[in-house]
């Protein structure tokens, strides 16, 4: 990863704020002849659109993506391709408030301090509008996997909203899209609404935990020691806004379980792999795709952008209150859930190329 | 990151194996005209060296560095910098038991699906003994670092030994150096002594947290979006042996509070720079730094090689059992304390190099 | 360099095809602060424009370009720049000669056999049209440097068109705007025209040789041993549609000369500043810079679009032959120059940049 | 390329100084299961090792490559595969005139000016020591390409020294490893051998041209834009020390040919594939692969190191002379032949991954 571009054989290279023109993925590395098109894209990024439900920011912009360049006749040519998203509603308003105040919590006094450029224009660079440039270029990847690893499945979902987690024993898969959480417990997604509608209504926000699965992914990915596919992951899911924590199966959790209780105990499946007893391991062992689901979480800290009033500092250094009106997301974790499987895509595919220019295939078998 | 380097400007290639003939590191992008010699570089693989006390591995080995380049008259050149540590205590052993089978939880059959070859001795490149390279590494960034940034200090200590969390009440950098598990905390030390002999005699293993600080970070540091500061912390920790889960601040509790309680409100500190009423974001914004202390915290699995019976399958897809005998640590997090820190300088140290070459220097003035 | 990126800190990605609805050039790493404007930009794209004069191709466009990120109030912000030029003048026009045949000397042949995809609309990806997104990113080049070493000047300029070299007796720099070879010899400029004027009409193209000089580099900038000053400049100029050599200083030539003849001997200025008696070197010494004029000369080849017949294959291996109708340059080398200088500028840049990561300043003094 | 790395995937790291304890190279994603031992590395680094006649510096070393890590039981592991070389003769001697005064021609003014560290000890890291590294990575390369391309054949000679070129219609393979030059032309290897001894005995110096040519490439590799496979042969000839010129094909002479002389017309070959009339690319069309033999050039200028006084200046700035005693080469162009041929095997493998990597197979077939 490097300033605005990460991956290694697949790089996505992102531009753009929140109130320009458009933003933007450059992708590069693109593997040739994967049947592409713009609403295959268009399918990924509706999911992200915000304005779809009283509990995400109302700001309406169709995000309609454009490809303009690397595909030929329905197919990717292998050249880099270009993904541009216009910003259509950028609204005229009132910035005199935020323009000389920073936001506690907020990218905008340590931008100012790094860069002396501030683009108080919604956050300008640090907006989460960047996450739609991941979206489009993860929709791309997906379409990329099929051909290198058909069986990949990947799939995101909230575990956790403020205090509330979800009950890991009603985990069902088909709950995931029926309700504006993401939430595979159907529950929970009926206690989480009026949890955070009231939220919402005292101009208050929460953080969240997003889960991204990948099953069916190969054993073999991963580049050790500091390409290892959990280090990308991580580096992945944190350099989503507000993220503050990455967990690759166990997690944190880990640190209070004993070796004992951490084996996965190995044995032989039917069909000649290896299965596995347990899988605290989330799917990585050394660095390398074991073949069981990769599993990952993070944490999305709640947004800074809150209708309380809190204490802050001028431009100029003078002490002041802040209350950050405008259109924003009571639980930003809600839509940082088909970021995180885009970036959960492109390292999947990353890997897969990189695997493939290394090593050509596996090359241990087992049996 | 990419396979055995990280790293952007200061750029850190680990090579060697537990059992070969040496390891080390090959550290490009160092800024020319720091001083040191090897024994600057030593006292720091002195912290990590295995066989201190009765909880760490009983290898014994001097770990003894060597800097065969990059160096000319006490100073470094600017070139690229070689730093050696020869292994001599490779005792021949009986490797018939593991050399067939697969340790659970160990990256045995992940490398050996990945690669098709299997160094049996000793975990081969996935050994721990790699960190030995980075907390060399590390060394030499803590010199450079004091030339461009003098007040960043890096501690790291342990905050959780299995189930048993410090006590944050009783805090106590002094205490650090103390005791045999870098905790900041005598009562802890003195508890964990006790749960970890237990565990050490019945041949169980246990995880740990780490938490690693810098403190004097200057604001201003990190890459923007995907170079961000703590996006190159979450790689730099989560690619440490048996780590599976990164915080920055509050880590995966930011998800359980509400904007409100999250706010890390500003004010005008009396030396002209800002000052805050609390570090829930851990020291970066945006991926960018504030100035406050930077916090990481990281959770280590314990060590799969234990002294319990597990189920495990041979090379050749037969199911048997596996006891790992040898030496081994009981709780790895305890040597993992001197390479998150070693990580820590790297990252920061490269980020000054990085700033420096984008920005030169902070742009943005307050007050 | 990375397929289609270059630069070490200042990263530029370029994409698009010749009749997409748009190309373009993803510049990272620029510094913060530098102010630019889309006006700025221009005035180096219409340097490199079609369709000016007889001698460079009919094709007609205005090559506008449009900035969509990374400024903000007329300065960079620091953050990923977006210049997007979109092609305008795509004329319907009938391909079905080219689309199963390969011209020869083109890269038609290769991307077909490397990506199984052939965008046979001008060459696609491999068009000379992809150097209008270099000269833009030149154009944001030139001005960061300003603030970084403002006594830098990058000029390009034709030497030798097909075997007609310049006469170096009559070099005047200012002759180089006046006529439309980018000549710096008044009499060259007009036999060229006699010369070029009649290979058009016969259909047939030439080569030619350009020459960047960069005057006022400061000594220091390079980054041995794989990324030398001349390193990167002999890969920028290489990448450059049909080049086919790359010179540094006495270039090829160096080969005849004895150690004698080659040593530029150092004496002091006047200004306390090492000069040389000659500049053999061409501002280059063990890849980095000595303070003297930085002299870079590249050679292209003659376009392989003729209007002359060839034999050549059809895509499903039958003997044909060719003739490459439409509209093209009888010596595209003239349009490379501010190509060339575009390149220049970049690396240039970008070593500025390397230089002031790693270490700070120069810090060798002299006397 | 970045400071002391090369390559994309097979990445190669070279590290230390003419007079430290060792030198060698780091080489990074190296395939797994390529058989490989120290004698199969110590076979090319013979080639290039100095003292083996009159024309060669008579600094005598084994040379002898130990490999640390990488490899096990006889074959690469797909890990950092260390290759160190121990420096043996170094000499005590009086360095008292080279520490003050610079030499025209040499690195030492440069790297003092920008590093403000002068290793004047045999040049420390500018010294052509370095290229050793390479030669060791480059006879892994080798071993790992059989594997991927076993057609492939990298051959290195010299075309011309000083002023005096081969006669192609001479050129015989057999002859390159007949003469002390690798001169595939039996006269000039006689008539050479007046010319150099004579000039060695006026303390004087010369230049040369080299030849490499990769036989049996397949076609499809390099991956335009910026890494294009000619890109990438720049930039890796161009590093070598001394050297001030690349050639592709026809190379700086394509300037001077009409698009009619330089077109390589295509035919259909008995075995299905394409053949070619000529090859003025160079094998390289596009930046991608034909099939042709891939042929690069590079001219190396005369050593700065001669008998001669020439006039300089000191650290202090103060007019001097100087003569460079010791031991050196008197034409360093022969001992560079195996050096390009290294750089060349380095860039065909590294190409052959990535392309594996993105692409997979060459996609378009022809017929």
């Amino acid at each position: 990863m490097s300033l605005n571009t990460f991956g290694h054989l697949f790089r996505v290279t992102t531009w753009g704020e929140s109130h320009g023109p458009a933003l933007g993925a450059t992708v590069d590395g693109v593997p040739p002849g994967v049947p592409i098109d713009e609403a295959m894209i268009q399918h990924w990024l509706d999911r992200r659109k915000p304005g779809q439900n009283k509990y995400t920011t109302q700001r309406r912009e169709p995000d309609a993506v454009k490809i303009l360049s690397g595909v030929f006749e329905g197919q990717t040519t292998g050249t880099s391709v270009q993904l541009m998203i216009e910003n259509t509603d950028q609204r005229s308003k009132d910035y005199s408030e935020i323009m000389e105040k920073f936001r506690p919590g907020h990218a905008d006094i340590t931008y100012w301090q790094k860069y002396g450029i501030r683009d108080y224009r919604g956050g300008g660079r640090s907006s989460a509008r960047e996450t739609a440039a991941r979206v489009a270029a993860g929709g791309l990847a997906r379409e990329a996997i099929k051909a290198l690893a058909p069986d990949v499945q990947i799939t995101g979902y909230m575990v956790q909203m403020g205090p509330h987690g979800i009950d890991r024993a009603r985990f069902d898969w088909d709950q995931i899209e029926q309700n504006p959480f993401w939430v595979p417990d159907a529950q929970a997604a009926e206690d989480w609404a009026v949890y955070l509608d009231e939220l919402r209504k005292s101009g208050n926000s929460v953080g969240a935990v997003i889960e991204v699965v990948a099953r069916g992914v190969p054993a073999g990915l991963g580049a050790p020691i500091y390409g290892k596919l959990d280090t990308d992951l991580a580096a992945a899911m944190m350099s989503i806004n507000a993220v503050k924590g990455v967990e690759i199966g166990e997690g944190m959790a880990a640190a209070a379980l004993t070796g004992v209780e951490n084996a996965d105990e190995i044995f032989m499946g039917n069909d000649g792999q290896p299965v596995y007893s347990s899988n605290h391991a989330g799917g990585i062992l050394g660095g390398i795709s074991t073949g069981q689901d990769v599993v990952v979480r993070f944490a999305v800290k709640p947004t800074s952008s809150i209708l309380n009033t809190r204490r802050t500092i001028t431009k100029s250094g003078e002490a002041t209150e802040i209350v950050t009106k405008g259109r924003h997301d009571p639980c930003v974790g809600i839509r940082a859930v088909p970021v995180g499987e885009a970036m959960m895509a492109c390292v999947i595919l990353d890997h897969l190329l990189l695997h493939r220019g290394q090593v050509g295939a596996n090359r241990g078998q087992i049996g």
